[in-house]
């Protein structure tokens, strides 16, 4: 009989070990799916809330469609989707509010590619703007977009949709993430950081509003416009803050193992600008390892939720192993 | 008796001219007092809003308040500020709100003197933000600005004061005038309108984007959040696009008759850039009679307010009179 049970253990292991490889898959079919199923609604509310090409003055909003449709995961507007999804709001009410933070997130791309700032040339795999556009035209399609953002988050009372006090909530908290204590102040200082040692205090910090900022924004709008309790935007908070710096982390790998055309400008650009990185600063190791902690920590402050926050626990695993 | 008929009509006549010039002086000391009231406030409200600089970035910060305190009259701030008092309102409620439009104004003057825009070195009496802190500075110092005054705009709430709803409205509004289809979109077709002929229709375009959206934008705001009815908003949008064509126009004709000394940057710029003015279109003759037929249609747009709109009308005519 022995021969027999261990035919039988052995039919059972093998079922639970496909069984396993097969839920992964789906897990990421599904997540794959879901990713890309929101990437086509943002596309296309981005493409109606935005002025037309045709629309005076039409080589300004060339240049602002220009960048934002050459790529791009749209994982801010993703993130705020699921956000909502996780307090068991509706995803469709609030797609053009979660739209209007891509317009924020290609703003900040072009002005930082600028021969004045990063001096990128590629961006999305195209050509940045203004090497397309010119330095002006960069400047003021990066002006228009930032602005546009704040019009459409303002748009969702008019549409019925949403409460006012919601809206001018989300639009103090995205308007924090994006400025001088947001986005803004994260850019002066990795300008200023350039070529200098510092300390991981620092790079934290210019991670953590260069991109985190804007990322927990996202999902404070989601939680906000779904009308999430006051326990769940702070856990959500929370999330956020660590998946935002996981985010960037992940970045910073894949600057120096990434693929160029994955990612679609150049590896090792931040290396050979001076940049402070987190492999710089820790190693390969190390960096992996912080990026980790972070996942755990916003997985573990959506404990309280149930599966309708999956989609958010699925991204936050995406974000630390994508490859672009 | 001829001869003391003929003295005491001369007293008389001599007595209405005088009181006619005493009262147009009163006038013109109760409106300076009033804009020197009204900036000061401003100033004040302005440095208690704005990040101190010494909060991190602090070259940031500095560069930030630099250009916004080196000078400038507040006109837009002040309007809103007298189209609340028009329909009834306390200025007191409004002065947070109005100050940010002074940040979207130092934001829109920081990113036009840039080398890539139209390359000034002076500004407000000042080496431009540019000249000072450097490009890329400057390029998020103003960046930060436009964020800032978002900030500041959905504040209002907060505070107490105002209603949600209009304070999303005016977030529209002031949105909608800063962007493609406001400023940005003036500023674009003004660097692209350099050295060529162009017609006065353009020319109109171009001013009224650049500086009338704003301008009209600011009584709005006032009008809106001090509660005034539709038809009352109806009449300030009539003032507000008239009186702003009106001051680009006078801001025109000071670029060729006014003195550097007292306009805080280089006159005849505008000519030497090649720039269409409209002056140079219609020559300044013809200028000054659109400016005054502008006046006077802001004027009449405010017939059906009674005395309280008449700070709107004083600078109504200071804006049309003004030296620099």
């Amino acid at each position: 009989m022995l021969p027999l049970l261990h035919e039988d253990c052995f039919k059972r292991l093998l079922s639970i070990t496909l069984y396993h490889a097969i839920s992964t898959l789906f897990v990421h079919m599904d997540l794959h799916n879901y990713l890309e199923i929101q990437k086509l609604s943002i596309d296309k509310a981005l493409d109606t809330l935005l002025p037309r090409e045709d629309q005076f003055p039409p080589h300004l909003h060339k240049a602002m469609r220009y960048c934002l449709f050459a790529g791009g995961k749209r994982i801010r507007p993703i993130l705020a989707i699921a956000a909502a999804e996780a307090v068991g709001g509706n995803p469709e009410d609030i797609i053009q509010e979660a739209s209007a933070l891509e317009l924020i997130h290609t703003f900040t791309l072009i002005h930082d590619d600028l021969p004045a700032m990063d001096n990128d040339d590629y961006r999305r795999g195209v050509l940045a703007t203004h090497k397309i556009f010119g330095e002006a035209m960069a400047i003021l399609a990066g002006d228009a977009l930032l602005t546009e953002a704040f019009k459409i988050l303002s748009l969702g009372c008019k549409r019925g949709v949403h409460k006012p006090e919601h809206i001018v909530s989300i639009i103090e908290v995205v308007a924090e993430a994006s400025g001088s204590r947001g986005i803004v102040g994260g850019q002066v200082e990795d300008i200023d950081s350039e070529g200098k040692v510092i300390e991981q205090k620092h790079l934290e910090y210019i991670h953590q509003h260069k991109t985190g900022s804007l990322i927990t924004a996202s999902v404070l709008l989601g939680g906000t416009l779904a009308e999430g309790s006051e326990q769940e935007i702070e856990h959500l908070k929370t999330y956020g803050t660590s998946i935002g710096l996981a985010f960037q982390i992940t970045d910073d790998i894949l600057d120096i193992k990434g693929s160029s055309e994955e990612l679609g400008k150049k590896t090792g650009s931040d290396h050979n600008k001076g940049k402070a990185t987190y492999p710089g600063i820790l190693g390969i190791g190390q960096a992996e390892e912080r990026k980790r902690e972070l996942y755990e920590e916003a997985i573990h402050a959506l404990q309280s939720f149930d599966e309708k926050a999956d989609h958010l626990r699925e991204i936050g695993l995406y974000i630390i192993e994508r490859h672009c």
